[in-house]
């Protein structure tokens, strides 16, 4: 197709008028259709139906340490669920913590926690003039609502295919120790699907970081969300890279199960150092007496083991993998040449990030919304929900059906040719 | 029986003797019972058993309002767990958020929110040089645990039959704007099983505290937990009390279902105003994007209503009832009449409280563990486990069989004379 970007004023007149045209039919058809959250459908859900009836009033409800799951007790998680989590998470049972439905809710108390109380006996954040987080951008919108809420102040580092800019990352790490955090989504990231490569992980290891409560919060949300059998990216395990390289305290590592069996209803995890865990169990024996130990057991029951796990994952990668070529083939089909854009190809996970020209990413999701399509705000993916360039969109592909979504993606790429075309004319 | 009080020195002696023999036959039997902590027995969880299987691959798991429960979303509660809450609390839906499965989880929150946020546009605490807690003592340990882990002062208030000594808390609060708080079990409360009267509760609505952002902690753990069908304590409802007080942001009012259904594995609540629940549902937003929903509806569909609820609570009496009796008759047989220690008849709850001679608690509770039968710790029933009398014990009779309680029991009766002897020969 012709380049957008060589075509003459009078040439993106007369295809603003053909485009408008074309806009003006898909308004007309009153759509209500919604590419904004990262939400399994219905029809994964359905695959872990039978977890509803794993445990019935027959069922011995004792964990392997012999405790009754149904009371009070075991503050960190049941063996059985360290385990399944330890395996998803390429972690030792010794490292992880065990929680209720929310790795995000693990996420705040975290920082929650940091701030009223500290970090291994540093200076609590709340006493601090200053705090800092990196957020490699695009990233995902809750991870920075939950700094922003705490007045941290949020530093742009930009993604690279490797993962973030390590220079910018290591630079700035070593030389302002008001810089406490860095949020990550290290595989299949949250929007753009990149994976960390291997260097970028031993680079985040061997960080020398100026504050001593330093922490990386690596939420490997989408760690076995995988699209393909065949071609998958892998991701170093970073506490082990830690500890070699002897920053053994330096991460906190989440998971979860919520886009494994169900969103509301699954189970949450930390991995971390010894002498992290010894003071998060400090704290969460003041906050609570325990987590869901049913939940963790019928997880545990359901899935068995990791095998278990990676056999359900390739049902949800049957039920996905369509709904993104969808999506990808026709931003290729309709945006492929046109220069008015840019996309990766994820092989996991649950976004595609869609680039648009400059200044271009609100006045598309307000286009789509005026027709029907709910996209994620334009600007979500950054801190404050600023994008400096207003140009990257994230797109959503696991909810709608195939067919809302084929129509939701050829409606997208109109509004982009669309609002495109009017960019260009500016400076004709 | 004769009043240890009037012994002399040579019968105190001679008394003192055969306690002993007594004791070491059952240190002999090297028993191994636990009265500490306020757990359901294995019978009491038999009850909801059939709460396991309510849920079912067949089950409609959308909830009244549509919302797929397996799925992200709805963040302050299913409208059908709200009326269900609502019902149990005597408030409107409309007051209720709906958490997960534990509500010490959510009076940490509300604690660490009003540390980190402040209260309502008030100065964050952590801004605070010196932030006060009230403490009706003797009261439940986890409450002072919390405040005490935010540095939090706390003021020993002491219980009358009554409730708090009201005097002293309109005095201290209407005095002193460091006070921030009140930790309140209002009914059957923990550990002495009374219930704030008409008049304490009305008290409480009109308090005029100095501070802006003072609230009531109303901690109604024990709401439906009554042992008798005939005689059962009554509790006026405090939301509606503060708001015709002019008072209606006071109080933050907290219940679950965790000694109803399954203690790990329950449903917690949060009463409020709605100037409270915007200002907690703004946090919860960055916080979380919702609790288990499908543990929401297990409980709504197997309990359906307040009826349902009270038949469940009438065969938990059933089981609890014969515990706290026995208990009771043992104190009465064994110490009725010595002078040494003095309890109350609780008609509900989870508790009996016994208070001792002055200085006699921490050998008390040492020689029943020395004896195989561990109780909670002495002091624990008062801010940083300190008991300026060493006097109150507090027994959880309701985890043991019958049978181990009627040993643990004459064991602690048999402690609690032996201590005191001793604690008397000292004067003689």
């Amino acid at each position: 197709m012709k380049s957008y970007q060589t075509m003459t004023k009078e040439e993106l007149l007369s295809l603003k008028n053909e485009l408008e045209k074309e806009y003006n039919a898909f308004k007309a058809r009153g759509l209500k259709l919604d590419m904004s959250r990262g939400k399994p459908a219905a029809d994964q859900l359905d695959l872990s139906m039978d977890m509803m009836e794993v445990l019935d009033h027959t069922s011995n409800l004792k964990c392997e340490a012999g405790i009754d799951c149904r009371n009070y007790g075991c503050l960190d998680g049941i063996d059985e669920a360290k385990a399944l989590m330890a395996q998803i998470m390429e972690n030792d049972p010794s490292e992880i913590i065990v929680y209720g439905n929310s790795s995000l809710n693990v996420m705040f108390d975290t920082v929650s926690r940091s701030y009223t109380h500290g970090v291994l006996g540093n200076t609590p954040w709340c006493k601090l003039d200053k705090v800092k987080f990196l957020c490699p951008v695009p990233g995902y919108d809750r991870h920075f609502a939950i700094t922003e809420y705490f007045g941290i102040e949020m530093i742009n580092v930009p993604m690279t295919p490797e993962g973030p800019d390590m220079d910018m990352v290591e630079k700035l790490v070593s030389e302002d120790a008001s810089i406490k955090g860095i949020w990550c989504v290290p595989k299949y990231s949250n929007p753009q699907g990149i994976t960390y490569s291997d260097e970028t992980v031993r680079r985040f290891a061997r960080l020398k970081p100026a504050a001593a409560d330093f922490r990386i919060y690596w939420d490997n949300a989408y760690g076995v969300h995988h699209l393909y059998d065949d071609i998958q990216d892998n991701l170093i395990e970073i506490l082990e890279e830690c500890k070699k390289a002897g920053n053994p305290d330096m991460v906190y590592k989440f998971a979860s199960t919520s886009k494994i069996s169900f969103p509301g209803s699954g189970v949450a995890a930390l991995a971390t150092s010894e002498n992290n865990l010894k003071e998060i169990r400090k704290q969460m024996s003041i906050q609570t007496i325990g987590h869901d130990k049913l939940n963790q057991l019928r997880h545990v029951r359901y899935f068995k083991d990791l095998d278990g796990i990676k056999a359900h994952m390739r049902k949800q990668a049957d039920l996905l993998r369509p709904k993104f070529e969808l999506v990808l083939d026709t931003l290729e089909k309709e945006l492929g040449g046109l220069e008015i854009g840019s996309w990766i190809r994820p092989r996991g996970g649950y976004f595609i990030a869609f680039d648009s020209l400059e200044g271009c990413a609100k006045a598309i999701v307000a286009k789509a919304k005026e027709a029907g399509v709910v996209m994620t705000n334009a600007g979500a993916t950054f801190p404050y929900g600023k994008d400096p360039k207003d140009s990257n969109i994230r797109i959503a592909p696991t909810f709608p059906t195939l067919e809302e979504l084929g129509t939701a993606a050829r409606l997208f790429t109109l509004c982009v040719k669309l609002v495109s075309v009017d960019k260009l004319l500016e400076n004709r």
